[in-house]
């Protein structure tokens, strides 16, 4: 059971920045009531008259909710037509239609979605936010807010100008979204990287900073916000569970830490990776939905009992990255500061977007909604299996369990190649038996929900590793790749405090993204980089 | 002819701001190359597939760019549901369609238009964004930037962020937008209001302020950026011509000033209010557009030889306030860090409202916007003859040309009623004649522009002057004839610089908007307004 309200003892205003503390609420504020009154005649906002919006209505074709199946499919999976087809087959669009005008005032309309209206977002959205956030996240208590906002990387920058002030630094994973430490930086904030392992961020590591924590030796104040990607972590894939989230929590209580949850990924948890020989049967996602939300990884609000807590929301991976639409849920206080903020600059999140993913979310309802987010969490994990099954063809993968680093705790693979083996273009067959001419080259762990592969090189098996330092290393084969036709993100990119990135174990990263190519350009990508790599390693001008 | 290209004599980053200076450039940057490559397969970004965007399409049904008349309707003033049928009656809508996918790289697709996406905005808009500037605005040379943003108060909010840093002040007019002002105090930027005549900001007061700009005693450096809403402005309804546009463009040259042209209304400009009775015969728009173009009050763009404004275009006031949607115009240097500021807050604009727009500019085309536009003026002078008409029909108006003040240059119009008068319930009739009993109640000039008509108080007419300062009256007022069924905008939130709102002959003023009532509602407004202006000015016990 949730606590009714937050306890009036625990006020975090403390965290409140001063940028954030110095924004004006509205001078028209105490006069609100008259505001709302039924039959008054607003003459005050310069507010176009709706008549002029050159819309008469606005709508589109929507995929049914269980468009896409509950089950992997073999079959399909080399196939991305096959999908179209199938979704094709499986039940017919629904035509959303929004008029200009309703009668009813509960009704989508665009003249009222599409004029000026709050920086919290259109009430229908507003109401479905909070229905969601109660119904899945559970937050440990009653009177938190949801308010609608731009997107997670706005929703983030929102967040820092509300709680820190230059000169201060931020918790964050050790590798982590860049952009979220590319918008602290101009404004003299720093991230402090907390190491990470096949947990997420450590507790342990996390306690030592911050009950060791020298300002002066750091040159700042101990930090007081942490941000996390808890689930499918960019760019690491790493889920943080409830037992981890729970230690970290009470350490933030401790240590009197804001916790920003960016979880775009929260929906994209999947089952453990299995090799292709030991997937046999598939247990499908429970039908009960309760019991399918009691599966998925908590929120840090489950266990937020003093509303340390900002959640950050989006639709980007549910639906399309372009709504640039989400919302934050946290506690009233820093809610009303953050939508002060909204209100001087993105204002409302876009009209059109607003509604249409309102009536999306309206046509399909909370449960067809969740039906779509468990088809494609299925989805994604076809993804990841048939990008990791086409590694397991192009390399020898070596199985064990990581007792340090990254992914200590986890099933980790091991690739490798023998020197001067070439039964096949650059890649290594069964006939290439493992012996003492086998280098290993890189090493992950399948993650287990999100859109990344974090591979790890050995580049301490390269011939020029006593020459050129790993980075170096991670850029030349980072543009030998590139020119042979395949992307992936460079491991440097993700570094949370870059100029710490001359450590020589830490470096040789690279991210795969299996959320967005074609099946049969993974596929083409993979056998590309064995060949690539396996020249990499076997080239000593470099 | 415009100039070339910026001259590289003329350098302004020295305006950049120490947290726009500190933003990063993508580490990608030397290696973008690789990432628009024909057939290259990306597994680097994060993009979920776009199979799994939830629409087959959207769309709409567009009004046609004629749908509104050219010419002023009388018969159509007072009811407002004549223009729904008169607009059905013009043409059929025309359905806007935008699929999932589409086979020519160039037409709008949601598999694009909803992915992630530049911050600058899709490439069709930017291209229609840069052709209509090209076409409408003219500017004074050709290599400048035209970029998408989220709608002119982010806008504003990233031009602040880019140009000012912490303890500078901003020029504005004495009575401006309050978000602009509120934007700016949190990060510890002032407004410097500098006063308006009739033709806005007044060049010889500005370059006293410049010239005469003495550091300690302001407690700020001398200004380098102006913020300006030069047509229709907000909330006086002012506009700036040419001659003045000039005479200000060539003192910021002087003093080394940024305008930043913040413009929602530049499409609102009127022909000049006339009498009901001298309103005899409406000389049609030009149906020639560059005329027409050629008639409307100039950008700043038009004198920036040196690259020094900012121009922020939105389509709030022309399509929809829910687009959350324009454009900036500015040099290179500006925008790239405008670019970078996007990309770690808003990111791109919303897609579907970015795609929904795009449509109807790629159905309108540019000829068909222009015919909109031209007739939208057309309505909202209609708006406004048809409030200031209620205003001659509740109260005595006498016209006469001020020579100071705001209003210097402008024919300004004082309504009075006569004491104890009492013919028709608080208002003034025909019959209630002129004399020494008469009270001047307030005055106004009729915008040429916008939405806004901006009443000055006679306060000192009140007999509860000496009592209470204007301000109280002020909200006194306000209270009565919210209490009474009317909201107008209490002039003081408009006050660039609250603090000196004290000054006793500068307060007392209400902002009407006749944008969004409909008509019979202005017409019951008014005389609401008459009937409480009237009470109020009686009642000896405020």
């Amino acid at each position: 059971m949730p606590q009714e309200k937050l306890s009036d003892a625990i006020d975090l205003s403390h965290h409140l920045s001063h940028v954030s503390q110095a924004r004006i609420t509205s001078p028209l504020k105490g006069l609100q009531k008259y505001f709302g009154k039924p039959g008054i005649i607003s003459l005050a906002g310069g507010l176009p008259h709706p008549d002029y919006f050159p819309f008469s209505s606005i709508g589109g074709d929507a995929l049914a909710s269980d468009a896409f199946p509950l089950e992997l499919s073999k079959e399909s999976s080399t196939l991305s037509w096959f999908w179209s087809i199938f979704s094709g087959s499986k039940g017919k669009d629904t035509p959303l239609h929004i008029p200009k005008y309703a009668s009813r005032n509960d009704d989508l309309c665009l003249a009222r979605t599409l004029q000026y209206s709050m920086a919290s977002g259109i009430p229908q959205l507003q109401k479905i936010a909070k229905e969601f956030t109660d119904k899945v996240y559970k937050p440990a208590y009653a009177n938190y807010t949801t308010m609608m906002h731009v997107g997670n990387t706005d929703g983030w920058g929102k967040a820092v100008l509300t709680l820190c002030n230059p000169g201060e630094g931020v918790l964050t994973a050790e590798w982590t979204y860049p952009s979220a430490v590319s918008m602290m930086l101009p404004y003299g904030i720093k991230a402090v990287p907390v190491p990470l392992d096949g947990h997420g961020i450590r507790s342990d590591d996390l306690r030592v900073i911050l009950s060791q924590w020298n300002e002066s030796a750091r040159g700042m104040p101990r930090p007081h916000v942490m941000y996390t990607v808890p689930v499918g972590q960019n760019p690491t894939g790493i889920t943080t569970h409830a037992a981890r989230k729970k230690e970290i929590y009470d350490i933030c209580v401790e240590f009197d830490i804001i916790i920003v949850e960016d979880d775009p990924y929260y929906f994209l948890q999947q089952d453990p990776y299995l090799s292709p020989a030991d997937r046999t049967t598939q247990v499908p996602p429970s039908s009960d939905d309760e019991e399918w939300i009691s599966q998925l990884a908590p929120s840090y609000l489950r266990f937020d009992y003093q509303g340390r807590v900002v959640r950050l929301d989006t639709f980007s991976k549910t639906v399309a990255p372009g709504c640039r639409l989400g919302w934050f849920t946290c506690n009233p206080v820093f809610a009303e500061r953050l939508e002060r903020q909204s209100e001087t600059t993105s204002q409302a999140p876009c009209g059109f977007g607003q509604t249409l993913v309102a009536s999306l979310m309206l046509n399909w309802r909370c449960e067809g909604y969740i039906r779509w987010l468990k088809a494609l969490r299925v989805q994604y994990q076809q993804r990841r299996d048939f990008f990791i099954d086409r590694l397991h063809a192009q390399f020898h993968l070596e199985l064990s369990q990581a007792t340090v680093g990254v992914w200590e705790g986890c099933p980790v693979y091991h690739a490798s190649f023998r020197r001067g083996c070439h039964e096949q273009a650059g890649v290594v067959t069964e006939k290439c038996s493992v012996d003492n001419n086998t280098v290993t080259v890189f090493s992950f762990t399948p993650p287990t929900a999100g859109m990344y592969i974090w591979l790890k090189f050995h580049f301490e098996n390269h011939p020029s590793y006593n020459v050129l330092d790993p980075q170096s290393l991670e850029m030349k084969f980072w543009i030998a790749l590139a020119e042979a036709g395949v992307l992936f993100g460079p491991g440097s990119m993700f570094a949370a405090d870059k100029t710490a990135n001359e450590r020589r174990d830490d470096v040789g990263h690279f991210r795969i993204s299996f959320s967005n190519a074609e099946y049969s350009d993974m596929k083409k990508a993979v056998s590309i980089f064995a060949s690539v790599l396996k020249s990499f390693y076997e080239d000593v001008s470099y």
